[in-house]
């Protein structure tokens, strides 16, 4: 049925990223081919790279952030500065206990290990969208290193509590991590962070015995 | 030349652990079989059950752990608790640092998010051999939480470091990263973390504007 249209309706792109977001969600990004997501759109694979480029890119794309940056970064940074990474710990451990969203973030996460070189495309986004916005609307300085320190924590999160389930954090409850959890990002936020290319010593290592 | 050993030889044992290393560190958990193992080691595939039990247990087995906990933790606890947070941030950067240590911990991180059920083995071995007693020898209270939080933040840094590169954070400076990152591993070390099952809210979430 969707065969008679021109190519260039606007239909035809959301027809093909409607395939798209099925075959990932199924396949996974390495096992996806352009071609079956052309078959299954019913269009010719040229059109794909027409429209989205490559299947990096096409993943990128038709793949949705399981959050709005313009609805969360201001529920985040409205309040004090210094409980925004409390904010920001509730509202990742909500994420993960909602059904839905979880299963969305899980199937990211594991795209982006599974095939880092065209999923670091999502977690790039991510930080870009979401992350280093949040930590420049909060008045921080680096906000792009701190958005990426704080991805790593998030991720890693994600990662012990919804996919590999590592004891007792997979178990905890929410409210519980997300306190343990907040000082951390509340650090990254607005604690003080040493610029990426600053290589002097850490601190007092010498001091210790070994 | 191994064909005339008998079964329950040590050297046979040692000679399956041999290959499977090889197979996994080639091909990764999921696409290695017993049965390659088997054939690679000269042996019946029931003697690998018989030696290893299950494929997962095969894996945990053989891959040892990039880190000597009877090294690491005297040394990360040696000196001010205070700053022992310092000292596993640079000993984790400077592990990610070393090329042949970074192979193994990205190959280990990378079985663990492709086959979680089974390289959970893995990671429930660093939490429980190394992170968590690391917790206990500090002194901390609920040391298995402690570590799996800590487990959350070391994996995520692998990832967004070695793996998918998130920039910044994956070319800054390791000293600088050991910097940045040392506050949130303190506090998972020896600051306040509440119960795993203790479902009180975070904090004060109702007082700000939304």
């Amino acid at each position: 049925m969707a065969r008679g249209r021109r190519p260039g309706d606007a239909d035809t792109r959301e027809q093909i990223a409607e395939a798209a977001r099925l075959r990932f969600a199924e396949l996974g990004f390495d096992r996806t081919t352009l071609r079956s997501v052309a078959t299954d759109a019913g269009v010719d694979p040229a059109l794909i790279s027409h429209y989205f480029g490559s299947k990096a890119e096409l993943f990128a794309t038709v793949v949705d952030l399981p959050v709005d940056p313009s609805v969360v970064i201001p529920r985040i940074v409205a309040g004090d500065p210094g409980t925004a990474g409390e904010r920001l710990a509730v509202f990742a451990l909500d994420l993960l206990t909602d059904e839905a969203k979880r299963t969305r973030i899980v199937s990211i996460v594991r795209s982006v290990t599974s095939a880092p070189e065209s999923a670091a495309i999502i977690r790039e986004r991510l930080t870009a969208e979401l992350l280093a916005p949040l930590a420049r609307a909060i008045g921080a300085d680096q906000p792009e290193y701190r958005g990426s320190l704080l991805m790593s924590q998030i991720v890693g999160l994600t990662l012990a509590r919804a996919i590999v389930r590592i004891e007792p954090l997979a178990s905890a409850d929410p409210r519980s991590v997300a306190a343990s959890v907040a000082p951390a990002l509340q650090h990254y936020l607005t604690g003080p962070v040493r610029p990426p290319d600053d290589a002097g010593a850490p601190g007092s290592q010498d001091g210790s015995p070994s």
